[in-house]
């Protein structure tokens, strides 16, 4: 959990929780992470299974260290 | 904000939000109406907007009365 | 953590953590739980501590097993 | 609602809505601005009422402008 995979346009990783409350309660962490950084994900959450899709749109949709950054921070949250 | 479409699949309703706080508020409350109904939504965040996807696994995806009694909750939250 | 410590009147645990994002994580579940369950704490933060009091009102303020069940759940999430 | 009572230690304020997911979803939104802030209150949550006390620990617990900032965020989020 945790490995993020970098294409041209985004950071993707998939998170797999026990249940869905495990997951909402790793998802309220990113939430405030994402608003502090003033950067924020493309996510989807099915029961405890969280996607999250980072890209820095200011730049056009690239990857950037913002994004990054953003991504070493919400693996932290799981480790 | 709050129109639900159905097809043959899911109920789907797009909501739009004045940015990603107030966004946040909405979900945290949808998160306790879906594992209080035992009934998860497939759903996205992208800062100010939230889809939701709303089925019923259990009976094939499909849509049911399940899904047509959680989609009303929702919408009454942002009401 | 986790220890819960029941007195006449309530349950009481105190809960801390390394600072305020992984605190709001832990009570982001617990609120679900809460409602799931239909019973409510009183319950306070500052940043990185939790504080936790169980009670059953309709009985008039007395520890039930409504709040034993509760409190096991809730140590649950940070064993 | 949303009226803050300033006293020598700190600014105080209850708010009090429908039911515990409203309230809910106003502390979700609350911690966000906190956290974002890096200034964290004291707050307090029964059911459908929350409490909160804001005060500068690094100025001895006196009320400072940052408290009254973050006061008048907060009340901004159910005006």
């Amino acid at each position: 959990m945790g490995k993020w995979i970098e294409s041209e346009n985004n950071l993707y990783c998939s998170f797999e929780f026990n249940d869905f409350i495990e997951a909402w309660g790793f998802m309220s962490k990113v939430a405030i992470l994402a608003e502090k950084a003033n950067h924020h994900p493309e996510w989807k959450n099915v029961y405890n299974r969280v996607e999250i899709w980072l890209s820095t749109h200011d730049e056009g949709n690239v990857v950037t260290d913002k994004d990054r950054e953003l991504a070493k921070k919400i693996s932290e949250l799981v480790d």
